[in-house]
């Protein structure tokens, strides 16, 4: 495709989801779940048939921003764009935006995440591609992935008609944005067959973003400006930084997206897409053993145990279970958690709690 | 009471069932469960009031000897008698039999065990001075423990007709010792009335129990004279040694109790006796806070966690559990054992498999 295509992958992210093993100081996106290979840098190789190295940038905050740039040192290192704070993703795709359209006036940018994951590489390539080619002729593209349960963590997106056929792939035009649902919401969401879960990836021309900006949160473009402005001078992130504390802290969805003109869907079928937002989620991404348990890492010895994930990233030590079932047990040396599998969302409870009464382990 | 009365602490148990606390190094009579006091400990204080630290003999094995006189240091090092290998019951109490004889000819011994709970330790030391004016008056004296529950995990005691009341206490003639029994027998046992828990705690003269070893267990009785006449050389150790690997493996109870003569039993009613035979036995003995957990050493936080025990021994750590009940969490550091209460007792069983495997732990 074009060699104005560029990917911005997401990755400041400070997730709590998969605590005790996503922390503060090592987030999602830097842990190894799958296989031996972080998030962040599966995340950056399935891109790489797409996008060379030089056209991938990533957008991060300045504690992670070593700790990622060791992990794929193929990236060069100007690529790394620093958010100073979090300020929703209006502000962060925004800085992305002006920084590539002062690179490449008719930059495509493909906003990504960097904890997510995918089943089938190959087809998220071509679907992609086929956004891009939407994106080259206006529309703002998202990427809708098919909701395989009646989910209440995520944004559903409603389509309405369809625009055509890309790359032999049919878009839509998205008829409404729909903020995380009560049960009921989502279950007759999936029951209609016209909603797609919205994953935060959207494709654009650079132009056609930073108009809607422009248009629907005006402030914030004239921030960005003046950071465009400073992006010649070396010293262009005193700028970021002076500029950003005044910026509006908003969702690219719900500040620019809701509203915005020749919105698209591309729905993901078959992609095998999980943003592994809970400990039990992996039971959808890994098979288990005969009983159904999964064992990662460590050395386990269970009896009567089945349905359960055991995690341990320590040596010389070994998790025992008796008669458990629908279990997590997740031991990472400080913290041991025993969470019943239907309750792992609490966790993040758990984090809450633990930093309000002031306690470490975070 | 007399002067002749002695205590004889049995304390060579490798007890593997609250593994993985406890440890072919460190058994159950090692480990300070309830207050700042080890097991072992806490057996001999209870008793301190009735036998002065000479009058207190323990057996052990070469492996515990020194920890445990370490953690006594009242009781002369020559009272504590090594048992060179496992070899039941009856070959250890036929030695504390023995070496009292020597010391004392007139000696009243009373078995004890070292890892036993007991809650009112006032009541325990007036039915060992009920039990050893039982015994100078000739009677092999058992003490049986009010049962509970129909538990499957104890011998029991049928009580026969009444010897006579001693200091207050009835005293029955025993009928019948019967073996660990099947649930629906302890359950018959339990409804009839007539049944004791054999608590393993016998009192008696020595020179009638040795009497009763020469009748029923004449190879025992010919090397305990052997050891007998080595006791006035320093070496008699080598010679306990040596004859020791020729005894029989038997316990009293099968090899003696059940076919003595004068065998009585002093039923302990409210003792409030425990083997602390299972983490799970630890429930009944330990008060648990308003949502019945137990919650012994160590940090935890628990969201929806009911009628859970949590152990641990380690600093700068914590268990969080969520959603869990009636569930058993042990970290020792190199362990995790995450165990449904009612299968406490399978620990055992892990620590066979464990064994056989070759694995470390133990």
């Amino acid at each position: 495709m074009t060699d104005h295509y560029y990917a911005v992958i997401m990755a400041g992210g400070g997730g709590t989801r998969l605590w005790p093993l996503s922390r503060q100081s090592k987030p999602k996106q830097m842990l190894a779940l799958f296989d031996e290979r972080s998030m962040f840098q599966t995340a950056v190789d399935r891109i790489l048939d797409i996008f060379p190295p030089e056209r991938i940038f990533v957008v991060t905050v300045q504690e992670q921003a070593i700790a990622l740039q060791q992990q794929h040192t193929k990236l060069p290192s100007e690529n790394f764009l620093i958010e100073p704070t979090a300020r929703g993703t209006a502000s962060v795709i925004g800085l992305a935006a002006v920084v590539l359209q002062h690179i490449d006036p008719e930059a495509i940018m493909a906003v990504l995440g960097s904890d997510h994951y995918i089943a089938d590489e190959a087809l998220f390539r071509q679907l992609l591609q086929t956004a891009g080619e939407a994106a080259q002729q206006g529309y703002l593209v998202t990427l809708g992935i098919e909701p395989t349960f009646p989910s209440t963590g995520f944004g559903y997106i409603q389509r309405g008609d369809p625009v055509g056929e890309f790359n032999g792939h049919q878009i839509y035009k998205v008829k409404k944005f729909k903020e995380k649902p009560s049960q009921s919401q989502a279950e007759a969401m999936i029951a209609d067959g016209q909603h797609d879960w919205n994953s935060g990836m959207f494709i654009w021309r650079v132009d056609r973003i930073l108009a809607e900006i422009d248009r629907q949160m005006p402030d914030l473009y004239a921030g960005l400006q003046k950071i465009r402005q400073a992006l010649v001078n070396p010293d262009s992130q005193a700028v970021v930084d002076q500029v950003w504390g005044d910026l509006e802290n908003q969702t690219i969805d719900y500040g620019i997206m809701e509203n915005a003109q020749n919105v698209v869907v591309l729905p993901a079928v078959g992609l095998g897409w999980s943003d592994v937002g809970s400990w039990d989620s992996l039971f959808d991404l890994l098979d288990g053993d005969e009983h159904g348990n999964i064992v990662m890492g460590g050395e386990h010895f269970g009896l009567d145990t089945t349905c359960s994930l055991i995690y341990m990233n320590q040596p010389r030590r070994l998790i025992v279970t008796i008669g458990v079932e629908d279990l997590v047990v997740v031991d990472t040396g400080d913290v041991v958690l025993v969470c019943d599998k239907a309750q792992a969302q609490r966790v993040r409870q758990v984090v809450r709690q633990l930093r309000d009464s002031g306690k470490e382990y975070l």
